[in-house]
């Protein structure tokens, strides 16, 4: 990182809303180079157990955040950004922010969240859902079966099975299950619409997350019609409470009001670019915006998105949206539910106390130390094969359903095996999903890597061995954040368009990891074990995760019969 | 316990070897009052990593263990158990032993261990096989395929295959990667027999280990044709090696030596009975000595022993032996390879620290903890199923390649949820011996439960619920010493046979632990998916656990190329 800046050089602030904290970097608008940065955890981080307004119990799968955090990240972290880079907000030309997705929330007419409404403070269904909320499977599965029965055209566009975590679901799940919090709800927004909205007293939703996850499909949302074969109450879903302005992505959506202003310490009237998706804003930061390029965001989740002048119907990616990643191409989505949250669960939940003092000893952190133990085994030697769905499957199954696995534990089984064995895992959920693309007739010319997961050099290697293919990355720590940037150099006009600002602002080093030929020989057939796993455990050879699944909310109701009414507010 | 005793009383002591001590116990003849014990851990414990003496790395599945450490038990276990009872050694009537099994070492003709032969000391060939030493697999597959084929009749008494642990197969494992060592032993004797060897100059094999561990059957052990067609070299294993006087259970073994007597501090010439099984030595103990009356002992395996007036072929069982527990009755064994060896390999590495000192400041320890937060939920609530296999399957499917799984893992998942899912699947496990005993016409009227779980509340009401029936508990924390007493007191006479002794001196208590119906209702469905995964994974549907070992062991040898001569010793 470049330190200072000339007085009166142009810079941009990038925003990019993680799922456990908002990250704001100063960026010069000329290279691209990052000048500062600050980052503001989440107050409430990720309520996946309890309400933290009245410390009611979640069902299992639900997964929530406070909208106020979000505008407390602006508050935080954008002037300490500023602070750092050491730059006059004169200078800022242009402020663009990306979100996770589907994150979604309610919202009355004036974009007031409905958590903030005090007599909704205490009902779950009124706060922020957040992408990684799972609870909405019966939802998908029906959506799923009557698109399927109908043909609707829009479903082979999302690999053939809409997941859970997406909008319709979401807002299915809140009709159904909150009726009379659905009815108080103007609006239902993407987080990352709601904070451009926050930003400039405009709501416009932004093209990808419109496509990817609203299912805007060559100017259409699902119809009227099928929407009241869902649920009768659900046939204006999309007319009442999401239609509405579209931008396309490095559009200019509006300019600061004089509120955002005093919240950033920036000026008022500044340029402020449409919303996007932290995954596919990364793309333009890793100059990863050419055909064929496979960009993986690997962090607590791990996004696939790539762009290709082909469309093809990708057996279970997450979607392909005409301009999803940058306009003028098709932008394929797929993903991996967990990724990092799996080694993070691993290490806080799993892992000895001998073994973080050996980390501590070593002056390692956790991950660092069975990292470097895991380094040291051959490719088989710990006996161990995992299926990595944790979180589910969100590419090639789309099953948020599915659970994680370990075969072939042993007495001699240590913490450091089965960490290595969740990498490799999701290495192989990687290349499933590489194979998936190229079996459609979808080339993958490149894969470059960005996010935090970079910095794991033992599971850098992992990946490269198990892909069989060099590995390019992103040398940034803030990818979307200098996405963000990007975007809003051009939404400010200092770009002509997304690629053109890519390729003055983006980088990206080539090959830095590259396989090695007997480890990846070795892992093919570790590799066809994961395969076997995969299919019979996801394509119904023996559907015990979904029946595990019914067990254990069947055991929640028995357990606390009362918090269903309390938490989920059904009437 | 009744502590002290009255002058001139007659008391037996029992000495029972387990995997890392060594109890000795005295207990008066009349009534089978425990007066005083003492325990000695082995100094070696278990060697499944390295050899002691040379630092060397043992492979994969390996346990050995040092002869010399059962010599320290009697030293010191036997003085201070009659120090703590308080009795005249002149009181000592007899002295009865038990040991796990099969665990057996090779010696020179009089007896000495080969590892104690100084040129020998350094291969691991030389040492006690563990009973849990599993590294001879690939022998007990051989040994299965050819007594399968030649249709050798004493196959289906061990349920149609013999297990990895036995002595054939440690015999023809040492004889083929170590020819010299092999070529050293003048016997290879079972752990049991040896200590009675070493307390009175006298080897006599019990007629428990030489019928369920070295293939006695019918008063004759494999052929000498059946053994040269395994190897060339191994046609004389049994005449050489094995063949030998056969006591009965509960006969006179001979008299303690003037150096035993030294060791032991008891009386030369005492009366030493013949050597038996820790575990079928517990049936008198817990007066489980009649027909269908199934006796679990459950510590770090669990054995079922039975004995039955019918002689059946069950399935996978471990041997059908006659004598073997009581003379004069079918003594029928199975047994589950890990158990409370799971639950201690969980604690030791993968429980975090965090979890840990919520048990210290619970007054806990880490089983007691984890089991108090399980015990809280409804069955089926952690969502989890797994396969206790983490030392392979010893009873139904005899295969010591398998190894341990759990499916069902989210984020959401804890410590107390996955241990509870451990003792659910060792349940599970013991609900398909049982069944396959009662399929195959061998009925279990009564569940008799011995061992050190008994104290583990939570366990015990799964255990009951999941097998829905009530469980009789011996109440004993002893009670293989106590079994081992009992025989003492039949060698020395003072009883006409084993169940005159056990009416006498044994002790049950009856359905102390009755299953909750609405429970065993839920453990229903969850043990039909324990039975999914278990023929799935143990009966070929995916023999991915096979392929993992052998991958695991090619790896072993990638990574260390030099021990493998070093510790092994193969020429």
């Amino acid at each position: 990182m470049t330190t200072g800046s000339d007085a009166g050089e142009a810079v941009v602030v990038g925003v990019d809303y993680g799922t456990l904290s908002g990250r704001a970097v100063v960026v010069r608008v000329a290279d691209g180079a990052e000048l500062g940065s600050a980052v503001a955890p989440y107050a409430h981080g990720v309520m996946d157990r309890v309400l933290a307004t009245t410390g009611a119990a979640l069902p299992p799968d639900w997964a929530l955040q406070v909208p106020s955090d979000y505008v407390d990240v602006l508050r935080d972290a954008v002037p300490r950004a500023l602070a750092a880079a050491g730059v006059d907000p004169a200078d800022v030309v242009g402020l663009g922010t990306d979100f996770t997705a589907c994150t979604v929330l309610p919202v009355l007419a004036d974009g007031t969240p409905l958590c903030e409404v005090p007599e909704l403070a205490g009902r779950a269904h009124a706060y922020v859902k957040l992408w990684k909320h799972h609870a909405a499977q019966g939802q998908a599965d029906r959506i799923n079966a009557l698109a399927e029965q109908r043909g609707e055209t829009w479903l082979p566009r999302y690999g053939g099975r809409l997941s859970s975590e997406w909008l319709l679901t979401k807002g299915l799940q809140l009709l159904e299950e909150d009726p009379q919090t659905y009815d108080r709800a103007a609006k239902l927004v993407e987080a990352a619409d709601w904070v451009v909205w926050q930003l400039t007293g405009v709501l416009v939703r932004n093209a990808c997350t419109a496509g990817y996850k609203s299912v805007l499909q060559d100017g259409a949302y699902p119809s009227r019609d099928f929407l009241g074969a869902l649920h009768p109450g659900f046939a204006g879903f999309v007319d009442d409470k999401v239609r509405g302005p579209v931008g396309a992505l490095g559009d200019l959506a509006g300019h600061l009001t004089a509120q955002a202003a005093a919240w950033t310490g920036l000026r008022e009237g500044t340029p402020v670019c449409v919303g996007n998706v932290d995954a596919h804003v990364t793309a333009p930061a890793a100059r990863a915006v050419d055909p064929g390029q496979l960009l993986a965001i690997m962090g607590t989740s791990t996004c696939h998105v790539m762009s290709s002048d082909r469309l093809a119907e990708v057996p279970g990616m997450c979607g392909v949206v005409d301009g999803g990643i940058v306009p003028g191409l098709w932008g394929y989505e797929a993903g991996q539910s967990g990724v990092g949250d799996v080694f993070a669960w691993f290490v806080d939940h799993a892992v000895p106390g001998q073994v973080a003092e050996g980390a501590r000893a070593a002056g390692l952190d956790v991950h660092e130390h069975l990292s470097a133990l895991a380094a040291r085994q051959q490719v088989g030697e710990h006996g161990l094969v995992a299926l990595d769905w944790h979180s589910g499957n969100r590419s090639v199954l789309v099953d948020h359903e599915l659970s994680g696995m370990v075969v072939g534990l042993t007495l001699q089984t240590r913490p450091e095996d089965v960490y290595r064995a969740l990498v490799e895992a999701t290495a192989f959920g990687t290349r499933t999903v590489v194979e998936a693309f190229e079996a459609a007739g979808v080339p993958v010319t490149e894969v470059v890597v960005a996010g935090g997961l970079l910095k794991n050099r033992f599971l850098m290697q992992v990946y490269a061995d198990v892909l069989r293919r060099p590995l390019s990355v992103l040398p940034s720590e803030q990818g979307p954040a200098l996405g963000s940037a990007i975007h809003a150099a051009v939404a400010a006009g200092r770009y002509p368009d997304v690629r053109a600002a890519s390729a003055a602002m983006g980088r990206r080093e080539e090959a830095v990891w590259v396989p090695d030929s007997d480890a990846a020989d070795r892992y093919d057939a570790l590799f066809a074990e994961y395969r076997l796993l995969h299919d019979h455990f996801g394509r119904g050879g023996n559907d015990v995760m979904h029946r595990l699944r019914a067990m254990r909310r069947d055991a929640a109701v028995l357990d606390t019969p009362v918090h269903e009414t309390t938490v989920v507010g059904a009437a």
